[in-house]
């Protein structure tokens, strides 16, 4: 089976483990765990911000990163397919109890759309706007750094923050070529994980100035993942930062390979983007085709009227031409 | 000065004053106003419930209805312009702390989305459905019954609940022609005001089964709204319910004519619906005009490129055919 | 039958309905009303508080008091048996989400207390003190205002801010024969009620700096208790304010005339604190001794081993004295 | 330095790495970790619930247990040291809304206190009882099965639900020489921890129904600590369960020689609960003492007038004799 549903399941490789069984430890809860203090050194360094804060996943990063940076009450703004609106649960209006408001065109938020967002900021009818949202690669896609700093600018001109889910930030950092702090920059707060492309098993991390990451700290107690001996799994977090952020860059090269090669193939149009690649099926047969393409040893997941391929650190050139063939062979069938 | 902001704005009649002076009360904490509890009744027979609670607005109405139907980190289903999103804060996710799900097109959603919609559910990234709302009359037009039926039906055959805001189901019951228990029909909880069209000083109510309301009762009170001798604004809403409904059809010709004459002399396009005219302005003038009405002597509430003019209880013949000269003036000094 | 289960049930009297009747009005939403605002002022202005803002309720006004002075999962100091601890729900977690930390000896925290509760600060473990209540009167009891004036300068020299819950704090200021202004000196909010003694129908007040208080009307609107024409009830509180204040001294005259009644007639040990007598009984009787003085014409509120008795508007001498024998008949009976 | 502060500190052993590196791990928020599976199945069997959940804290699985047993705004009953009213910050109020009502002397309510708690239920003040919340062992004492059945009898006869916070039930069940399964026995919800005694580096569970397991998934899920290949931490979780019991009764026989060492060398009281000692010191001279002993080599956490030890995994039999010497120097120094 050529598991290509997520990067986000990808096992520790032999030297991800030698590096976890040996691992420094000690009780984190009380500040006193040196690998988790290394990683979470090196992640604020990368970033270009004061501290960073590990967390068991990057919903938590995020919802930290809400939590901190709004009142209960508040207003978001983002993307309605951004993580934090349709992945996390109810979880927004849970725990930071925030109202979200919402755009479905692109991949940010026009002038226009911030402009007449904010013209109606103190009527006693609406929520605070209090935080913009960004998710750079989103979907796959690289939001481009001007659009962040022209809505990162935005946001401070009035007082609010800007919060970048950076789930797949260093895929972003590895596509543009450029370092992880240049993708990082102008937001208040940046939550990045270890566990997709990096390969780590657990865990993300909130970046930000140290006060905030001090108050997120704080958070991070609050919801019970205040972890003892996390140094353990912060081994694997801290192998794959240093090992296996260069290479991205492969599973991005094969992801434009694999969008080819279905397409030659198999007549499907197919897209890579980053280390994705959407492939266009007829409309609301998305899951009909994925059905198919996992009979024949290829899993993704399809919804609507396509499906989504993710290349990650265990699919090797091999895997690339295998999952082409199959899908072809699946096309074929239906 | 002509008001047409809202029909919030009325002010008590001379009747209605004598029978909020006259009000037979006690405290309503311990269930023992007279007025308090014949409102409730009187209500809940109109709309063919159970029960019903009196409460300080429409906004918390809403907000108990939202309340009792769903558990923190449940979805609603609205549209983006519903009150309950845009216009009550950010109370959806601060008292029931729900995540709303919306769609932006129509006054109804579609089979096709809520078919949709449904399909994800039991997905652990996903919020769990549980409510499905409605608005009748909504921005002043009326939702065909037949469409909240197909709704309701779709929310009660998922285990869904629905609600209706019907701060001004009054009004649709008054165009329709029909017993405000037909626009009640199917959902398990229905809002309504006393003080918009029926010209009460203060009030609204919710509606539902026993359970329901009761329920509601404990949430009135966690909020700080259960009030004392209350039967002295209960009056004046259960005299407005009893004398005022009947001449909201009053109200809707009176729109129709202001709308017709405000196009005939002033050349802008306007629109009726039920007590609401809606006048077309060019793109984004809409605030520029609405201050050249009240210059004028006429206040309407304008935004992007409509103003929104609403008749009422304290406004006559007169008051119509004076505004639409008035604005037919301030549109020639633009 | 005389009703002393609490000052919360006086009706309004003729001149109060006259006041009632003729009300200015507005629409208190849109900051419209201006019988409203002169009650809001004249509050603040008693109080000698830059601001004031009229809610439903005294649970309300603790509630907002509460929301306003703290942040998610903060901790408020309070009595086991202060009003927002056991007689508001569970608002106190559900709106401000608030953590209290209880004593329950005394009407008042040592010193001593105060310095071990600080002393933890800080440790993640714990909760963040944001606020010390106080309650004046409390359970009829006068807090001296050189107590309040200790735990406020406490608070304060640590970063907390101090609530006063004044429900009866106009009893306070009575019986201590001072400005209600002092009584409520050196808090960041207060709220005071005028549907208890006062003899209002409806409403309270929260008072602080104009900050706070602003924080505090956006929060009103959140919980849905912006009322439209609110001057029909404010008229009643406004009345109330101005003229009857000066007769509360008049119910702590007659409430210790009926404690000393009640003990020379029916033997029963009977104590008077500002307008509330407590009858003691043996343990465990107070139910079933309240019963009988219900029998007999007589109610209030009996728990354990005593029975509260409230002496309010309504009640005249010649009701004073009558109770007074219906309790001795009541308890010959048992 | 001998460290006593806590049995949290404890590092994993080699043969625990061992089973770490070697883990088989899969993507767990998808249900595909076999380890993570294998270590929920063995924790529900051992406690005799249906299922069990893996979670990064005991904080979390008791926060857990709340949330599933509780609606916004109910009542939690609980001691006041209870570890989820004074050692999880807010997260009562925060996650699950609960207000504690609380008791403060010896480590279950008594009948009386329940009776009496129970008598105020449906009234509209107060908070609806919702969940009665034990804890055992708790602060080194084991709570007698017997009263934990007559305290969860009681709730199930009254429709409440109860929790165990068993983040050291491994050590009740070890002194009290039974199964696990008979201490968890009659509760709804259970949490354990596995890195306290037990020496893990990470992780709790929060055992009960399958249903209620299934919600709590969800819920942990909501909090964003769901992880993907934590089969990592499972791991040395698992190893701890399967060989790690057996031996804690090692730390509760060091626990006794330590206590009995310290009075003989020192003079100072000192009582051995379980694995913990309590060393009396002068009043309010606790930490005074223990930054004495921390100079002689050995930390405890001293409160007031005790100073807590605990005993676990890496403490030895030599550890023990050392510690009382030096603790007998540190108290002639002073």
């Amino acid at each position: 089976m050529i598991d290509l549903r997520s990067d986000t399941l990808t096992r520790p490789t032999p030297a991800m483990r030698r590096a976890i069984a040996e691992a420094e430890v000690g009780d984190d809860v009380w500040g006193e765990d040196p690998t988790v203090r290394a990683l979470e050194e090196e992640t604020a360094d990368l970033l270009g911000k004061e501290a960073a804060l590990y967390v068991p996943s990057g919903h938590m990063a995020n919802q930290l990163g809400l939590y901190v940076s709004t009142r209960s009450g508040d207003e978001v703004w983002a993307h309605e397919h951004h993580h934090l609106i349709g992945d996390e649960q109810g979880a927004t209006a849970v725990l930071a109890r925030a109202l979200p408001r919402l755009y479905s065109d692109g991949i940010f938020p026009t002038d226009e759309l911030l402009e007449s967002w904010i013209a109606g900021r103190g009527d006693v009818h609406r929520a605070e706007p209090a935080l913009v949202w960004l998710e750079n690669t989103f979907t796959g896609r690289v939001v481009p750094l001007a659009e962040q700093a022209r809505v990162t600018g935005f946001a401070h001109r009035h007082g609010l923050r800007a919060h970048l889910d950076g789930a797949r930030l260093w895929n972003a950092a590895a596509f543009l070529g450029t370092a992880p702090s240049a993708v990082a920059d102008g937001f208040d707060t940046v939550s990045v994980c270890f566990s997709k492309g990096l390969g780590a098993p657990v865990g993300s991390a909130l970046a930000g100035d140290a006060d905030t990451v001090a108050r997120a700290r704080r958070g991070r107690k609050l919801l019970g993942a205040g972890m003892r001996q996390a140094g353990v799994i912060a081994a694997g977090a801290l192998y794959a930062l240093r090992h296996h952020r260069e290479r991205m860059a492969e599973d991005h090269e094969r992801a434009a390979v694999l969008a080819a090669r279905i397409t030659e193939l198999s007549g499907l149009p197919a897209l890579a983007q980053t280390n994705m690649v959407l492939v266009r099926t007829p409309a609301g047969e998305a899951r009909r085709y994925a059905e198919a393409f996992s009979r024949h040893g290829v899993t993704g997941l399809g919804s609507g009227a396509s499906i989504r391929l993710v290349v990650h650190l265990e699919i090797t050139d091999r895997d690339v031409e295998d999952a082409a063939r199959r899908i072809a062979e699946a096309v074929e069938e239906l």
